[in-house]
């Protein structure tokens, strides 16, 4: 096991980033199609081709997630990875045209200090995004970086820098579940200026330092701390679960709520009116079904743990970016 | 009154198409950021930046609803329609930065016989639509061509040609409704083989035809036709309804919810699991409140009409495509 989304089996994962615009795309490309669902808790999303994992639409299969910055322009990022997997001919197959699906959510990072140039010129100069969608979906393979890379590369929470996690676990059924996150928060994964993430009651070894959760919380760590106080800011954490479990898309769907609930164990506040929160949830169906209600909920679960984890391990492993304004990393700001 | 939706104050669209591909464009742009919501009743829908439209999301207005070919290849069109509206200064505005936000919708239009060429060799070849999204927003105004143009460029209905329609009508109470379709449906707009319509009963003048509802349906006419039989097709119509009323959000998705009424009315079958039907809903707030029951059921009523009377413009104005095996277009079938 590797601690990675990529431990379920048939999922690969690509990072693609312009350092310049400090910002990036992040594809998990599967090697078949997936059945699929999404959650959507927080209050400003922004995503790609989701209304068809809903579970009364008739659409069942997808063929990847695509998690990027650039906020709305961002949303070319699928075009990008529908283009790489247009040439390997996976998707659904209608004749002799084939029809990848790529769903996309974004994350606000547009003030970042990276150059954006595209919004001086945006007529000409297009948005990278398609291109660093094609970049991250010709990349895929079972390791990939975390921290900052990716769709983590220009992320931030409201007191370090935020980045791309991810984290995985056997569940005692024998199934594998993988979550990927990349980490954008309104509020903190840390508790108040502390060494300890919010996540810490389920961290796995020293996968983000092991440090472990304290044993009493002092009452200065629980003052509320968000970004763009007085003025909103966005922000955004966006995710993908995945288990080689069989499951419908309403089981599916399940599963992407129920992951949310990591997002709640590991960010305060989370879920909030600029945030926008989505995670996508998808089966491999490699192995036995997994839908009945005690196995969903033990899958479910597993999904919320690996979720805050991966949220942990974003902040953890990410590196801060060059500019005079940008926030610290974990590592420089308490070392390991 | 041009009997088009921009006849609503502050609306003005624009198409674009490639005719060799047989595939096109329809931006529709606000002079000011409009409330929007939207009501997606087809089972196989795709689209752009839709979720932030829910009701209980955080952002409530939108700058352009953009409506293209080439189902999920077509989602790049709304980031050419937002480097336009970026340029021209539209949308949010965070710090130093423009985010205009355009939402989309798509339809099927992959098998028409146009030369898809991107996907032969995808990676290199750019699917065109980002810039015919591009094309579109730079060609809006208050007068756009009808039928085999725009998003209906490509467009089929189950017997006969499709394409994009429009109408509009000022209610009771002196708001201005309108409507906007792409018809790509799944089942007909004709009623059995003749050249009545079902949206007959609420055509306005000859605004398609004049032929107005046959007195009696002879039982062959209702014999259920639709596209892909016995395969499954993929297909959509798609629209955008707008009122000059001032809406809330909530109220937007109720209109948009009435107006999908209308596609159940102008088609048969419609609403299908290999339909997407996605409608948009825009208040653009320049007249008084319309929110008030009584109100928003007159404009949901108005919104309806509009819709059904769109469909049947669309396929009444709709030239045939040029390939063997290109449908019928209702003047060569029909004259007029």
């Amino acid at each position: 096991m590797r601690n990675l989304i990529t431990d379920v089996p048939g999922v690969k994962v690509g990072n693609a980033h312009d350092a310049r615009a400090a910002t990036g795309v992040t594809a998990a490309v599967f090697d078949r199609s997936c059945v699929a669902s999404v959650a959507t808790l927080g209050g400003a999303p922004g995503d790609r081709a989701v209304t068809l994992l809903e579970p009364e639409m008739t659409r069942g299969m997808i063929d990847a997630v695509v998690l990027s910055g650039g906020s709305l322009y961002g949303l070319d990022a699928a075009g990008g990875v529908s283009a790489v997997l247009c040439g390997q001919g996976k998707g659904a197959a209608f004749g002799g045209i084939v029809l990848p699906v790529a769903v996309q959510a974004i994350l606000f990072d547009l003030m970042n200090g990276g150059e954006k140039d595209w919004l001086r010129t945006p007529v000409e100069r297009r948005p990278p995004y398609w291109d660093l969608g094609r970049d991250a979906a010709l990349a895929v393979g079972e390791d990939f970086a975390l921290g900052t890379a990716g769709a983590g590369y220009g992320a931030t929470t409201a007191n370090l820098k935020g980045g791309l996690g991810s984290a995985s676990q056997r569940t005692r059924s024998g199934f594998v579940v993988g979550a990927l996150a990349a980490v954008n928060a309104v509020g903190v994964a840390t508790i108040g200026d502390s060494r300890h993430f919010w996540a810490g009651a389920y961290e796995q070894g020293d996968e983000f330092g092991g440090h472990g959760f304290p044993a009493k919380i002092p009452p200065e760590a629980l003052e509320l701390r968000f970004k763009g106080q007085p003025a909103p800011a966005t922000a955004t954490t966006i995710a993908l679960v995945a288990t080689d479990a069989t499951l419908t898309k309403a089981e599916c769907k399940r599963l992407a709520i129920m992951a949310n609930d990591g997002l709640a164990r590991a960010l305060r506040p989370v879920h909030a009116p600029n945030d926008g929160d989505t995670v996508f949830a998808v089966s491999t169906s490699r192995a036995g079904p997994g839908g009945e209600p005690a196995a969903l909920t033990e899958l479910g679960a597993a999904a919320a743990d690996c979720l805050a984890r991966a949220v942990a391990r974003g902040v953890h492993e990410a590196t801060a970016l060059p500019y005079a304004t940008s926030l610290p990393d974990y590592r420089r700001r308490f070392g390991g």
